[in-house]
C-alpha cells in the first residue's frame, strides 16, 4: 500500500458553497489535492449556518463534513487588495471551482476570462442550476427545483400520487460528481496538451443526463413515463412491501427467481398459474399478484422476510434508516463511517470516502477549519507572502488575525 | 475550439451491463475514450432485451443511448481461447471496467490479479451493489435494493407515508460517476507514479456517500431524519405546491424572498404576522401557511404561478414531464437532446453529454454497434491479429464472422 494519496500535487481555489461545489471538491481534498476554500468575509460558507448545530466561526456539523481536508481562507471579494490575493494564488492553482448564479463571478472579478490571465493553463468549473448558457441560465435554482425541471419528479412517488423528490439534494451531488470527473477528464488533456480549459455544469443537464432509459421510452416508443411508486418497469414482484413490521424491498428479476419466490412464501400453485408463469403475465397481473405476496410479508416482520429470502437467494432488504445505518455493520466494514477528532467538536463520526483504491487508500480525514484559520497559512504555502506583507495585509484588515 | 476530445488516447475493455457501468464508459466514451464492450455471446448485454424496441442483435433503445461511442466485441468468457484474446487487448488497455457480483470475474479468468499480469499498469474498476468486501458483499443487489439499504428510501416520500425510490436507477448512475472520476483520479496517478490499481465501489457506498447532513443530524444532533415529502428542513414555503392544474415547485428560502412571496401572491399582511416574520417562525407554522399558499396556487395554473414568482424573481419551476423535457427549449439549447443517425433506427433522439467544455467540444456521438459487429475491428486495431488469425478465430466459431 502506497501512503502517497491519487492527486497529490494538485492545488485547487474552491469559491463554492453548501453542497454541489463542496461535494466535488471533498472528494478532490479526500483523493489528496490541496483544496483552499475561500470563504465569504464574516459568514463564510452558508452552511456553516444549517443543521447540526450551526456555527459560523467553528463550523456546523454541515460544514465538518463537507468541508473536511480543506483550508479555509476568508477575504472580501469586493476589496480590490483581496482580489489581488485570489489572483496570486490563482497562478500556483490547477484547478478553481465555483457555483455562483451565473454573472456573479465576472462581477466579482473571479470569472475564467480574468484568471486565465494569470494562469492561462487554469482549468476552471462552474456548476450552476441552469448552466452558463441557454434560456434558463438567469432562473434561480435550488436542488427542489432542479429535480422538478430536470425529470426526476415527473417519475418519483407513489402511483397517480403527488410528485415527490428525492429527500437528499441529489441534483447538487450529481453535478458535483459529473465536475469532479469533467475536472480530472480536463487534468488528463492538459498533462498531454498544456491547455486549460472552461467547464460549465448544471444540475438540470446532469439531472436530465440520469434518467435511464426513460427519454428512450419518449423518443422511441412515444409512451410518456410517469410515477409508478416502487414497481418496476418489467419484473413482478419487484417493489417495496408492506410487512407486519414496517417494509421491505424485493427484486424477482426473472422466472428462475420467482421459482425461488414460490418456495420461499411456500405458494408453489402459483407456479401452475398461468397468469404467473412469465414476466410480462406477471406484469400483466400485477395487483393480484401483489396482494398476494403483502398477504405473505405482513404475516412476517421484515427482519423475518430477509432472512427467508436471503436463504433461498432471491434479492431483498430492508428501507434502513439513518440511526441504523451509522451503526451498520457493512457500512462500518466498508469505513463508511469515520471519526475526525475535531478541535471544536470532539470525535464527531461522517460518513467516509465511497472510492476505495488497492494503492493509494483513503484514510486521511483532516478536521474542517475555523473560518479564515489557514488564510496566512496559504498566502505564505501557495502564494509565497513574507512575514511582513502578511502583517501588513493583517494590520489593514484584508486577512485575520 | 479544439478537435482533440480530453479523453483521445485512452483505452477501455469494458465489461459491464446494463447501467451503472455503462453510464460510466459512456461518458468515458463521450469524451474520446476508445471504449471495447466485451459482450456475451449470442445475447449480448441483457439491456439490449430492455425497453424501448427489445432486439439483441441491433440493439434496443436502451442500448443505442448508453452503448454509442463503444465498440462491440462478442466473446464467450467461458472459452480458453477467448479468454487469450481478453489478455491479448488488456496488454494494450488503460481501464478494464466491470460490474458482475463479486467473484464472478476470477470463475471468468478477467480479475484484477489475473489481467494484472498481463499489463501490470492496468487500472481495473469494479463497480458491485454492496463492494467487494464486507459482510453484505455477497448479497444480490438491483437499484431499488441499494435504494433502500443506502439510506434514500428511509428519507424519501409523503410525510408518514411509505418510502418512495427515486424513479429512476441512481444508486447505479451514482455509483458509475463516482468510478468515473476514481478511473481518472487513478490515471492522473500512474501518469506521475507509472502504478495502476484496483478500485471498489458500490451501490449501496455511493447512496450513503450522497445523504447530504441527514448523516450528521443523526451523529451530533441525535435526531433521525425521516420522510418528509418535499418541505425543506428549514425554509417555508419551500415545497411543492397544488395548482389549478398540476403541481408547482417553490423555493423561498429566505426572508427577503419571503417579502417578496407575500407581495405576489397579494397577502401584505403575511409580514404583518408574527408567526410568519422569520424563517424559525415559518417553519414552526408550517401547516397553516401551507394552506394559505395552496389557496393561491390552486386559482393559478402552473404557468400562471411561474411567471408571477419569476417577475419577483423568486426561484419557482414547473414538475417538468419526460414529454416536455425532450422538446424543452433550455433542454435544446444545452444540446441536452442529440440526435444520432443509426443504421439499425434512422434518426435516434437521446440525451446529450452533461459535460461542456470551453476547448473541447463533446459532440461526436457514434452510434452504438450491433452485438459483436467490432470484433474483427478491434482485435486487428488493438491486438494488433492478422487478416489469418481473424480468419481462424472466425472459423474456429471464436469471433462472429
Amino acid at each position: 500500500m502506497n501512503t502517497q494519496r491519487p492527486l497529490e500535487g494538485i492545488t485547487v481555489l474552491d469559491f463554492t458553497r453548501i453542497y454541489s461545489g463542496p461535494y466535488c471538491s471533498m472528494l478532490l481534498g479526500d483523493l489528496g489535492a490541496y483544496v483552499i476554500k475561500v470563504e465569504k468575509k464574516g459568514t463564510g460558507d452558508d452552511s456553516r449556518q444549517f443543521r447540526p448545530k450551526p456555527n459560523i466561526k467553528e463550523g456546523s456539523g454541515y460544514t465538518m463534513y463537507l468541508n473536511r481536508n480543506k483550508k479555509s481562507v476568508e477575504l472580501d471579494l469586493k476589496d480590490e487588495t483581496a482580489r489581488g490575493i485570489i489572483y496570486r494564488l490563482c497562478e500556483k492553482a490547477d484547478i478553481v471551482l465555483e457555483n455562483y448564479a451565473p454573472g456573479v463571478a465576472k462581477k466579482l472579478g473571479i470569472d475564467y476570462d480574468t484568471l486565465k490571465k494569470y494562469n492561462p493553463q487554469i482549468i476552471y468549473g462552474s456548476i450552476s442550476g441552469f448552466g452558463q448558457t441557454g434560456p434558463y441560465r438567469n432562473k434561480a435554482a435550488y436542488d427542489i427545483i432542479a429535480q422538478a425541471m430536470g425529470g426526476y419528479m415527473a417519475v418519483t412517488g407513489p402511483k397517480n400520487g403527488m410528485p415527490i423528490k428525492l429527500g437528499t439534494s441529489v441534483g447538487d451531488s450529481c453535478a458535483g460528481l459529473h465536475m469532479a470527473f469533467a475536472l480530472m477528464a480536463a487534468m488528463y488533456y492538459r498533462q498531454r496538451t498544456g491547455i486549460g480549459q472552461y467547464i460549465d455544469i448544471s444540475m438540470m443537464d446532469s439531472v436530465f443526463a440520469t434518467l435511464e432509459n426513460h427519454v428512450m421510452i419518449q423518443t422511441m416508443d412515444h409512451i410518456t413515463p410517469v410515477r409508478n411508486g416502487n414497481s418496476n418497469q418489467n419484473a413482478v414482484p419487484f417493489n417495496t412491501f408492506r410487512t407486519s413490521d414496517d417494509y421491505v424491498a424485493i427484486a424477482v428479476a426473472n422466472d428462475a427467481l420467482f421459482e425461488k419466490f414460490a418456495q420461499a412464501i411456500q405458494r408453489p400453485d402459483l407456479l401452475e398459474n398461468p397468469d404467473y408463469k412469465t414476466t410480462n403475465n406477471r406484469k400483466l397481473h400485477e395487483d393480484e399478484l401483489t396482494k398476494i405476496v403483502e398477504e405473505w410479508t405482513t404475516k412476517h416482520t421484515t427482519k423475518e422476510v430477509c432472512q427467508i429470502f436471503e436463504d433461498y437467494k432471491i434479492p431483498v432488504g430492508p428501507i434502513l434508516g439513518i440511526d441504523q445505518l451509522v451503526e451498520d455493520p457493512h457500512i462500518l466494514a466498508r469505513e463508511m463511517m469515520i471519526e475526525v477528532d475535531h478541535p471544536y467538536g470532539g470525535k464527531i463520526r461522517m460518513p467516509g470516502c465511497p472510492i476505495k483504491f488497492s494503492e493509494t487508500k483513503i484514510d486521511h480525514f483532516a478536521p474542517s477549519s475555523a473560518l479564515g484559520a489557514d488564510t496566512a497559512q496559504v498566502l505564505r504555502e501557495i502564494g509565497g507572502y513574507t512575514q511582513k506583507e502578511l502583517e501588513d495585509l493583517a494590520e489593514a484588515g484584508i486577512i485575520p488575525r
